[in-house]
């Protein structure tokens, strides 16, 4: 029976790469998590395992520890377009080249009070993240985003007004606990394509955004607040087409005291990690 | 600045149902995870704090139990459409009504060498997967799969006359493990629809014919195999219309003997979990 | 101010191994993390940074791999015994040479019905466990386990008789759900050190006695259950001298239908991760 | 045939409390993980399924909810403390009550560059710890601790002059990476056990030790910077009798570019997480 091959991609994930800047004795670190994907004319290699236009997965992982040698690492996405572009432009069967890159935080040690000039400790789960492209023809594609930042409000979110059926057992509130392990990401436009891009102050103005907004907004869900983030995103950030967030609600239920005769005013939480609410939206500038 | 709400959804996820039934002495169980997911007329919600028409997630969860109580539950794709269709039907607000479930597979224990009416152990981490849907006019689809089928074939693998760079250290090789933790998930045809598809005996015969197909394949990479394998799930079973296998390559790298005056013919290895190469495509029926 | 060094040990941990044994065309394999851990006379690597008796945990995994190219690997014990008594014999520095290793299941895949040569799926979380040491002198001691087995029973446990005081809202249950993730280690009597004992038959007898006595137990309580598997064990298996087991209380709450209007005669359960049970008891032969 | 129960305990983990204080508009919040641990005369549990002196576990639940309530929560240690002296104040029955504490960070979000009274983001991995107990004539023992602290220096550490085997093919280096995940425990002194101890104030004055310590310390191996930073917390915190530290060698290899020509100066590092070294040792006060 016959079939024809549709979709399809290869590539490494999971390079682990941590570079050291050694600019006299006070040095940066980077930490990444790189991974590699192409598409492109790879049918002989699926039809009749003729590997010619199949470069390794092995030799993805040198280029990524390679071409960080030099690289300045201005930013994860001036890095990751470089790495797309050499896989690109060094491989014709290739049509689109794609690397994600993850970027772990550390903070410098303070040793007596002051930053340390090579001591680190790791930050919070939290990370940046960007995943870029490089089409044959050159064109490239930036998003950005941030994973993973768990953020909570011990006050100023309600939910209430909602439509009950015979399943319905949630009470009403006007108080409740909203925490979330924010991931967001975001496609810059056209016009700023062709301009120069601060990759790095976007992504920290956008965060400063997102936290002040979920702290200030008087929440009535979670849709509401991440509306209202996505909304003051786009407001802030003028070289941002469109931005998506994922906010899964991370449950904190009240715990019921009341069966042993006290009275719980909002102060003692179960967290809970499963089930839990997923929301997810995407926002466009008109 | 204005902007507007594009693609949203909202739902609840790790929704852990057991159940139990209890047909005399001999029980069986089934042991699911749960995710339900809505799209539809929700601009309200998000800009204007309106949750009339915000059926809360806490709802969700409560009607997958219910409706779990009385379901005969013949497969996950069955149970999956019954509670897609409850949430489009009750809620006019809903254009897309989307249930995943993730089964965990339990094997009946054995006593004295028969299979013990209602004791159970945990199988391996292969689940078996569905993503089902209902739209506003009561349409179906249903995407079924396996996940996580972690196998292993210690010869008939090679990998050689790829493309060699500045960057490329990999030697050639006619004799390699191959590991992966497959993942596949696969669309039934139009025709079969309208027509009753025994899912889970699909699903059986799909499971047996990618391991075999695997096990048997003189593999020359990793795509060459995954293309055998959707070809063959294809041709086995004329209920599908397209399959898409998702295949890390679990490296086993040889480990260097050589150092210590050792021969390694094959024989001694180091299974890696970073980096990884991934590898994914669709075959499609012509 | 002065301070002592007492209890110090240092190791490699995470030494995955993958053994594939080829006799003619039906291949075997092993799965093996390993880890080594040394204590002895390292006082000055610690106080003056003297690494003449330090030997690096670089080459224990080197000797892992290079002794496992020859070894017969006939259980985990006598590889493990073999590791331990070579950084012992090589090392008059180290007072006790300990190792672990954690074997992962792996299942010959079916072929046509027939088991494959050289094709394998993974089995269960389950694994097989062993900790070896050797003293200075060359005595050795055994300690071996099973880690992780999930076994669940849907009727024969119930807890009930209690006592409550004032936090107390658990309902007596004459019929729950048992479910555990069994680990166990037990010791082999003194009298089998010297006699050669079969440790992979006593693993699996035990094996065996321990999910038979579980299925067929009329349970009262984990700990009531725990203690007729460990008595059973220690019955079935006379070269083991003590048996610990570990069993967290993987709970199964019986989801309140009643708030619809229906019944639940223990059909339908809400699995839980968090909090558990934890419930661990030794049994010693008198 | 005849054995005897041994040691064994029972009790409830992964009780998940957040509490919030609120104290004005401004909140604070603790977020623990507790654990509870019961030893004592429970012999006639396990052998009888006589449950007349086993407190369910789920009550030690409640019991932990309840008694947040009121609770100042000063240090985990105090809370741990006041726990165990419940539970074994409730229950003759109890020999030894154990409570275990974990701690995750949270910080107070910043917005306008300002602490916001009621929004708070999650830290890093690190949490604070501790392990109370109490015995049954009321006696306290308490033990605190870190973990998790992931720290990394880029210089100042080396590895040299350790013994050459059959199987070392490590290089000696004088410059290398050195990063860990730093877990400690400590004892406090028979004297400051009658006096009030400042558990948070203590911790916090061997967390700031122990990480300048690592940071200016010329490192000649794992075990000589560990010791150096035990004996640096015994000096600096005279309350405490013993120390442990763990110590788990996050390994970050040297990606050899000279393959392509090029130099590797210390710059381009692979972090690996399997095998990794592993050192512990306790320092004691003389």
């Amino acid at each position: 029976m016959a079939c024809v091959l549709g979709t399809n991609r290869y590539g490494k994930s999971g390079i682990h790469l941590l570079k050291v800047t050694r600019d006299g004795p006070r040095h940066t670190i980077v930490d990444f998590l790189v991974s590699v994907s192409l598409e492109g004319d790879f049918a002989d290699i699926h039809t009749k395992g003729d590997n010619s236009k199949c470069l390794p997965t092995d030799t993805m992982k040198n280029t990524v520890y390679a071409l960080a040698k030099d690289d300045p690492i201005i930013s994860i996405e001036s890095f990751g377009l470089r790495l797309a572009r050499h896989f690109s432009t060094n491989n014709p069967q290739v049509a689109l080249a794609q690397v994600g890159i993850v970027q772990a935080p550390w903070d410098r040690a303070a040793v007596a009070g002051k930053p340390h000039p090579h001591c680190f400790t790791r930050g919070p789960a939290e990370s940046a993240t960007c995943t870029v492209a490089i089409t044959a023809d050159g064109a490239p594609t930036t998003q950005s985003g941030i994973a993973d930042l768990v953020i909570l409000k011990s006050t100023d979110s309600a939910f209430s007004g909602f439509p009950r059926d015979q399943f319905t057992t949630l009470p009403e509130t006007q108080d409740r606990i909203f925490c979330t392990s924010l991931s967001v990401r975001w496609d810059y436009t056209a016009a700023s394509k062709g301009a120069a891009v601060d990759f790095t102050s976007c992504r920290a103005a956008i965060r400063t955004t997102l936290i002040e907004t979920f702290a200030t907004h008087q929440s009535k869900s979670v849709q509401h607040t991440l509306h209202a983030m996505g909304q003051a995103a786009l407001d802030g950030c003028s070289a941002i087409a469109r931005i998506t967030l994922t906010m899964p609600n991370k449950h904190c239920l009240l715990f019921d005291l009341s069966r042993f005769g006290m009275e719980n005013n909002n102060e003692v939480f179960v967290p809970t990690t499963e089930p839990y609410g997923l929301i997810e939206a995407t926002l466009e500038r008109c």
